[in-house]
């Protein structure tokens, strides 16, 4: 049998993971990765800590280095654009880095092309760019074009368009680096992926971090002065006001970049994404897409659109190993996701009960928020976690939990705790069997994660209990 | 109906999660404890921190105090002895402070009577006490004595025979508190309850913080010359060793109390604890059992003894319901457990490798160790994990695992994403399923879970797979 072709297109979760895959389990496979940019196997998500300075060098920022890549045996084109895929032919039609124009054969095709900033309707943004202080930020040459603006105009005050993940760290990022910032949020509450309750809590450590919050407020408009002053128009609560900076950060969320697969006629579903199977296969034969640039299977919503690093690596694997034939499935998203904003960690997995409810699953979502500390009180350091979690009163079925607490609080793998159960549709009160581990420097006999369990229970299930007991009570 | 009437014997976990449940679920009952010494609900696992000096006074290591139980509604007898049951009158027999015996009745019993300090065949032991220097340490009044002997005698150097948990942290408490410690373990290597190969990294750490570790060493006899000084006689690979000390402690391990139950009539198991069944039900009528005096139902080995606070908790909600009529059941231990020494952390659970070949259910245990960093290596503060995994070759089944590193490492935690999958009988492979929270500060995309997962696959069934891929092959 020859050997196989197999060709990635985009160099980041998805196609790199795809491609790693694909030649672990088949070392006679020819596998190729199509690169747009310089920058393969990249940490999109370490951008924060690159403009931060934590990070010394942007190089370190790769997951692996070219060197790491090549020895795995695959074929890495940088700088090469994929720009047509002929599904009948079964090649690729790309552009180099000196501009020609060639094809690639393939047997099977994984498109990887992941997201682009979505840049948002706001007045004289289109007319603005990073030459004037005005950034969005998701690749590494937005990286470049920041730390760019960062390192020649030595701007003093920032403002951050948008407060989701990104958002937040770059507050946390500008701030360390010295810049006065103030985010603005259009919604209630900074980090909407989390309940106001919650967010409220990042709220006040940007705060006392000397960061300027602003929320409920829109940004209708962005000028630059002749002096090169940039300013920002809010819309508040019918007020408006003008805010000024020298560096402007839009960063508001992405959409999937599915041109190319589009223009070969794959099906789009939900928010334009590429439709695929559990398999990853889109309708188009032998053509497979993973990450950003797909709609996302969730274990409790069915078909939805959440794009994320960890998704994009499993998607990647799965779609790897079935570019081979293999008949690999991509088992679900919960939305676990977790960032650190200064020295405060949030998490989330599952569902918010708002998003419960409109789920239309027959869910009656409750909720309980829990405060137990991180370990036991009488040894230094304890801090307390605010949990909360989500569940349906009529089954007990965990539908989601959120933690906030102190860096120190290991909040990021209590999270993953709650993710292993819902993975399984644990009830709350089968939290209670778990049997995790103690020391009072790092836990409680119940952990965290079950105390606020109880208290779940305590809340909404007691009197079902009651009355199972008792039955003539 | 007549409020039901329900003594728990012990003061401890299992008594007092008995008596919680017991009137979180039925306010109307009449609840009693009856506690042997004068501190109820105190956290033993907490004594290190107390003598080390870190807790700064012993009133904290209680999870509750007297108030906090008698707001749920409880009666305590504290400095009680539960002398005897009489199952046909349903009355227990006990002594109080002032010496005089009287009757309780009950409509149910839960045995929660612990267990006591092994006191080792070593010559001499059992003519020296607590005056001398000479301590075991299970119980507050132990704790008591330690503390006597510390302020009183200003002790400058102390060996500790025995190497598991609470030798270990009382090394470091010991350490903390400015003593010179040796620490003396008759099995080739400090921790046993994990490899030899993680072990070693313990042992090292103890070392780096100047602690004298003796492993493969027998201690045959201690001594005391009239001017006070302890020797204590050590014999190792055929040599006799004589070593001196201010102050020894003897902590190689506990037995289960089992006298009061025993002469009731109760049925004993393995290693002389009380036989259960999962509803913690003993075979007297409406005398249940639990925590460390019973024998453990272990998810993977059946019916073993693993006496674990975490444990004793869980038996006890599950018996506290049960008393009332209720049918809970105790799903089970994986023996989950945690230790921080000094700067390290280690954790385990399922089975080592040699506990699952002797197992007898058929597997083909192998195992597989890596160490990946406990976040992205670009952020500071990157640490690797020492990470054992052990599975069935032939099912890919998830039989345990070993983590050690570096205490912000998050180790405890994720020993309890492996304690979750292991509850659900996960394969390894099905471990790259889950939906793992990722941030750099604190992770990466595959977590460390996750990567150990994989190179488990990678070395055991990696060749199976590419098999499933290429049946000619």
């Amino acid at each position: 049998m020859p050997a196989r072709k197999i060709i990635a297109i985009g160099g980041s979760d998805a196609g790199i993971s795809a491609a790693l895959r694909a030649r672990e389990l088949d070392p006679t496979s020819e596998v190729t990765v199509v690169v747009a940019d310089a920058y393969p196997n990249f940490s999109i998500c370490g951008i924060p800590y690159y403009v931060s300075g934590e990070v010394t060098h942007w190089s370190n920022l790769a997951h692996r280095t070219a060197a790491d890549l090549a020895a795995t045996g695959m074929t890495v084109h940088t700088d090469t654009r994929a720009t047509a895929i002929d599904t009948a032919g079964h090649r690729l039609t790309v552009t180099g880095p000196d501009g020609v124009s060639r094809d690639l054969d393939y047997d099977a095709l994984i498109v990887g092309t992941g997201a682009v900033s979505v840049r948002p309707p706001i007045t004289g943004l289109d007319q603005l760019g990073p030459d004037d202080g005005v950034h969005l930020l998701h690749s590494m040459d937005d990286t470049f074009a920041v730390m760019n603006t960062l390192t020649t105009t030595d701007p003093k005050t920032a403002i951050i368009i948008g407060a989701g993940y990104i958002g937040l760290e770059m507050a946390e990022g500008l701030t360390t680096r010295g810049l006065a910032v103030t985010q603005i949020e259009a919604l209630p509450e900074v980090l909407p992926t989390v309940e106001p309750e919650l967010g409220t809590l990042v709220h006040d450590e940007l705060v006392r971090n000397r960061v300027d919050v602003l929320t409920n407020t829109l940004v209708t408009a962005i000028d630059r002065a002749d002096n090169g002053d940039l300013t920002v128009t809010t819309a508040s609560d019918g007020h408006t006001d003008h805010l000024t900076a020298d560096l402007v950060l839009v960063v508001v969320g992405v959409r999937p970049d599915t041109d190319l697969a589009a223009a070969a006629g794959a099906n789009l579903g939900i928010k334009n994404t590429i439709a695929v199977d559990e398999q990853m296969r889109t309708n188009l034969p032998d053509v497979f897409a993973a990450g950003d640039a797909v709609h996302t299977h969730h274990r409790q919503l069915g078909i939805t659109w959440l794009p994320l690093g960890t998704t994009a690596h499993k998607q990647g694997r799965v779609a790897g190993e079935n570019a081979l034939g293999g008949t690999a499935r991509y088992t679900g998203s919960l939305g676990t996701q977790v960032v650190k904003i200064f020295d405060l960690v949030a998490a989330r997995t599952g569902l918010k009960e708002a998003e419960a409810l409109t789920a239309d699953r027959g869910w009656t979502p409750v909720s309980t928020t829990s405060t137990p500390d991180d370990h036991k009180a009488y040894y230094p350091g304890a801090t307390p976690i605010n949990i909360r979690i989500t569940a349906d009163q009529k089954t007990g079925t965990l539908l989601g939990a959120q933690l906030i607490g102190h860096r120190t609080a290991e909040i990021a793998k209590r999270i993953d705790t709650y993710a292993t159960a819902l993975h399984h549709g644990m009830t709350v009160e089968a939290l209670s069997e778990l049997d995790l581990s103690y020391t009072p420097p790092l836990g409680s006999p119940w952990d965290a994660v079950q105390i606020a369990a109880h208290n779940w229970v305590h809340e909404h299930r007691l009197h079902a209990q009651r009355s199972e007991l008792n039955p003539n009570q």
